[in-house]
């Protein structure tokens, strides 16, 4: 074959091996690491006993949150999911009200919406930031949206539109500036699903804390991991004492009473969770570096090949580059799993972006935006191993 | 004073010092211990990297939990409010439902019906077990429900009632052979909210397996921990795979692709936690062995002091003696208060039981049957230090 008409799986392949090698086992998409305190903090936090609803990592963890965020509160909760309902719920999303999502996003940020009874409602994504394109959305609403003394009508079901949820896509941020004027013009409250963007930042502050408020994830395949945790970010002291209350039991304070004032979540964080999240926090900066050379090794890699575009950080913004993700040229779903199948076997794990919401069985019947950017997204983005170890030791 | 009519609080006190002695400093209600493989365990899981949503620990703790129940199946999630939540669900239980409960009860238990979107149905409970009361339960809806072809029908609101909860309380199990003829009269789905109760078995046999779904909760103040955590327990094959395919987001099973079929919880125990729970488990046989040391002590004191009387197993039943627990022989909710003060103050934690669900202000307006019994329980029973260790130190 002529080498300068190569398959695009053997494009892809040729920029894995320059940044990573040849695989001797399998190279993982992404792998927690913990080589720094997470053994002697959990350990710490059994020898005390206090492992569960109460204890010091929980309220440090917390604190750590919202130094690093710039958030004035952060409360730590079970899982990202759980973030994401509470934050809907506490924004005002009621039963039956729609709320606007990317169509391109993982499962959770729909399935939170549909815990609070709401209809998500699908938007669609820009080609740069993989994320909400906001002059899409605002001609999309300019043509099916109506203000009225009570809100955001949708003319065609007449719902209420109660919220928009920008998600920042593997850690790139959403265009916040120009987001947050549709969200102010078309009186939205804004919930910011920041699962994927710790250590991200667009004009200087950290994504999660434009909107009323923001959510993290600590899954074990996110940038750090507590097991499975999540947070929610906010600066209304209101807005953060409700958002305790409902992860808590709603239970009043009392010497003994169990008085308990509004149906309320058991979404704690445990406080052995807690404590691997110190630990992890504070590698936190290393693997920004890591993840950020590495993405600079990816990038350089694929300038110099053709067919395949490396997905760089947007304009104003700083990304955790949480997972790597190159673009397919010509987005094809057959050729996008040819490519995945052909990296997968050379034992480098690839995976495609989720199939669109829209798609899912409980969501096809759900309203939406013409969605051109979302599908051409699903049939090219193509993610790449990410571990920060995969660019050098931590120090 | 004359020795022969002392005050409540002087009895409590007593019986109390003669179980425990003089503190020298505050007795908690309920403390975990972790002087089995727990650090070992925990350990091993930091150093698999696999913390999060898979791994060996969590299918190794599903094992131990079906084995000691008994169970054919058990599911591990985040908690037993999520347990709850997921078994009402796969119960049957819709959406303006009613859900029989007992109103004496921990607020998870009415929360989990609520998050169905059903109605709380505050039934009483009987002295013995503090459980819920077949005899009174069968009259009362002898009164007000009709079997219909679609299930039973509550005459005065019109809606269906599809479910019981009978929650064995601090331990003590529900008489279940009585319970489960009127379920079985009244074609009620039987979930069992077991939260308190793994180590009791009724009739030999391991409560939380006697509905079609029972629950666990392994939260910190109960007789294992996992930090945070729960388990759905179940024979249903069918069941325990929808239970798992819930809890875990409904994804189906593929190398790369994203699909999801229906909205669903991202309600799983991480790894890390479950590694907790499988050296917790190890534990477990000698926890009971020293709780019930314990009990008998308790017993034994009070049996020779006249006001206050030890909460023993019911019949036919072995409890684990999760939560020791008195009543007073003439309930008065000033002079409980009064013993509380008293015993806290003298640095025993003595807690008093559940402010009834019908009181708190979300479940106010929900149906009831009368509650006598639930009503003289709440001003009369108060739970005393109850850890393992306060009998003998462990093994």
């Amino acid at each position: 074959m002529d080498a300068t008409v190569k398959s695009l799986d053997q494009v892809l392949l040729q920029g894995l091996q320059e940044v990573l090698g040849l695989p001797d086992q399998q190279i993982a998409l992404h792998e927690p690491e913990f080589t720094g305190n997470e053994s002697a903090l959990v350990q710490d936090c059994l020898d005390s006993t206090f492992v569960s609803s109460v204890g010091k990592y929980v309220d440090q963890f917390e604190g750590m949150l919202a130094n690093y965020t710039g958030a004035k509160y952060a409360i730590a909760v079970v899982n990202g999911t759980a973030a994401l309902h509470i934050a809907l719920k506490l924004a005002g999303v009621q039963p039956q009200d729609e709320v606007l999502l990317p169509a391109l996003s993982f499962v959770a940020t729909a399935n939170a919406a549909a815990h609070c009874d709401a209809v998500p409602h699908f938007v669609d994504s820009s080609l740069d930031t993989m994320g909400m394109d906001p002059i899409a959305l605002s001609e999309y609403l300019g043509t099916i949206a109506e203000l009225t003394s009570h809100g955001l009508r949708n003319r065609h079901t007449g719902r209420k539109i109660a919220a928009i949820v920008p998600m920042h896509t593997y850690g790139h941020p959403v265009d916040m500036a120009a987001l947050m004027e549709v969200a102010n013009l078309y009186k939205l409250a804004v919930v910011e699903d920041a699962a994927e963007s710790l250590g991200s930042t667009y004009q200087g502050r950290h994504t999660g804390t434009f909107g009323k408020l923001g959510t993290l994830s600590f899954n074990g395949n996110k940038i750090i991991t507590t097991g499975g945790g999540g947070a929610i970010l906010t600066n209304d002291a209101e807005l953060a004492r409700h958002a305790k209350h409902l992860t808590t039991t709603a239970k009043r304070p009392h010497h003994w009473e169990f008085f308990h004032d509004e149906v309320a979540w058991n979404y704690r964080l445990p406080n052995l969770n807690a404590a691997l999240g110190c630990a992890q926090m504070e590698c936190l900066p290393d693997f920004l570096e890591r993840k950020r050379e590495l993405a600079n090794r990816y990038q350089t890699a694929f300038s110099y090949l053709s067919g395949i575009l490396f997905v760089a950080e947007p304009a104003q913004s700083h990304s955790n580059y949480w997972l790597n993700t190159v673009r397919l040229e010509t987005p094809e779903m057959n050729i996008r799993d040819q490519i995945l199948t052909a990296a997968n076997a050379a034992g480098y794990q690839c995976r495609p972006t989720w199939t669109l919401l829209n798609k899912l069985p409980m969501f096809a019947a759900c309203p939406r935006a013409p969605l051109p950017v979302a599908m051409q997204l699903e049939a090219s983005l193509i993610n790449l191993p990410s571990s920060a170890k995969l660019a050098y030791p931590p120090k």
